[in-house]
């Protein structure tokens, strides 16, 4: 796993690393612990916008490279994020109808680099992913996508949903990638668009389906459930491109 | 890396596999080696159509998890090979023109089995692989494929040219995905056919492309090279079927 490289490990090293503005996706705290340093860091993280999750010793163990955590351990991030504002100037300065991909928890690293590949491709302006679960911009990440994250902003967001109801009002529209829609040659996918993929496992949650305008389906003639999550994504994509070229 | 579990080591172990009839991808061998229990191995291997290769001892420590290889190491398929008959089979059961996939050397166990699963979602009615350097079926592969192992019949062949043009006499048209092609929307996609689709960092080899009719392209926005192989495999299926359907 390559992501090892990206864990901070220690007071000290996890401290600074908030001081020299790193960014951190997910900080590990051993739960219960209430020591001063590990106060520090618990600000940082907060202002900083960083995941807390509280653990038990044996989880942050088995997570130690080093067996020196001393209670905390930083999972840092390879690239830095853009926000939702930056997604939607690109567009603007390229003259374009807005075309964002949303990702609702893909866990893959890999399938995370594919698909923000597919996105700089496919011509879209970014791609937005929700800070809780997913996997964030890890090294595997950064090598999958092949140098498209060089080029295609990615947007962390708290919630998926409000980040949908906001772009509504920037009048996009949102097309959420799940069986039993309407088949996507049918749909009018030129305009102002978000394109909602959904996890590898569990498809694209109830809460942000419900925010979305319309359902599109990949034709599927097989045996079997569902494509990998980058391949129906770069399937969408593409069919996006084709009915805007 | 989960391969690990397919490799067999140790002189009867080995020996053991080929007579219980177990697909062997690859057998590394001692080079120099002229035991007579490996004599044996190797004669099995040629029966059963293993790639043999012969690697130093270093390198056999490398591959080895038990340290006591005596001088073969086996890779064993995760699942049984088909023959590119019961492809062409599979076609005529469905009253269906033949629609292939071709690999020209995927390397990526995670490729190998996104692609097996588009397969299969397209409507393919098989796989076809190169025996040599490219990824076999491995566990990694099968776990990848989401199950469509068991549905896509995956054939593995010597020469990829030589398939090609027996195909040929079926009747089979050959689409090879590339860069500076003609867009896939202006080739006619409908009738028999087989999709080429290259290695993850060199594309379809020299030989392999000369025998394909044409060169489909899928119409690229962005700043980057290109898509990723499963990726690209996925959209340009689509586009077989969207042309199909």
């Amino acid at each position: 796993m390559g992501y090892k490289e990206f864990i901070i490990e220690g007071r000290n090293a996890v401290m600074e690393a908030f001081r020299a503005g790193k960014t951190i996706d997910k900080l590990y705290v051993l739960d219960g612990c209430q020591d001063g340093p590990v106060i520090s860091i618990k600000r940082e993280a907060r202002k900083g916008d960083t995941l807390i999750k509280y653990v038990s010793k044996e989880r942050l163990d088995q997570l130690s490279e080093t067996g020196k955590h001393q209670g905390v351990i930083a999972c840092v991030a390879a690239y830095e994020y853009a926000s939702v504002e930056d997604i939607l100037e690109k567009a603007r300065q390229k003259g374009e109808p807005p075309f964002v991909f949303l990702l609702d928890n893909i866990e893959d690293p890999h399938n995370l680099g594919a698909i923000i590949r597919t996105a700089n491709l496919a011509g879209a302006h970014g791609v937005i992913i929700p800070k809780n679960r997913a996997v964030g911009l890890t090294a595997a990440v950064a090598r999958t996508s092949a140098g498209a994250l060089n080029y295609t902003p990615v947007a962390k967001v708290t919630n998926l949903s409000k980040t949908i109801e906001e772009l509504k009002k920037e009048g996009l529209w949102f097309a959420c990638a799940d069986m039993g829609g309407t088949r996507m040659y049918d749909l009018d996918l030129k305009g102002p668009i978000g394109l909602v993929i959904g996890n590898e496992g569990e498809g694209v949650g109830r809460l942000v389906k419900e925010k979305c305008d319309f359902i599109a389906s990949i034709p599927m003639k097989g045996d079997i459930d569902s494509l990998n999550a980058s391949v129906a994504a770069g399937v969408l994509a593409f069919e996006i491109v084709r009915q805007r070229g």
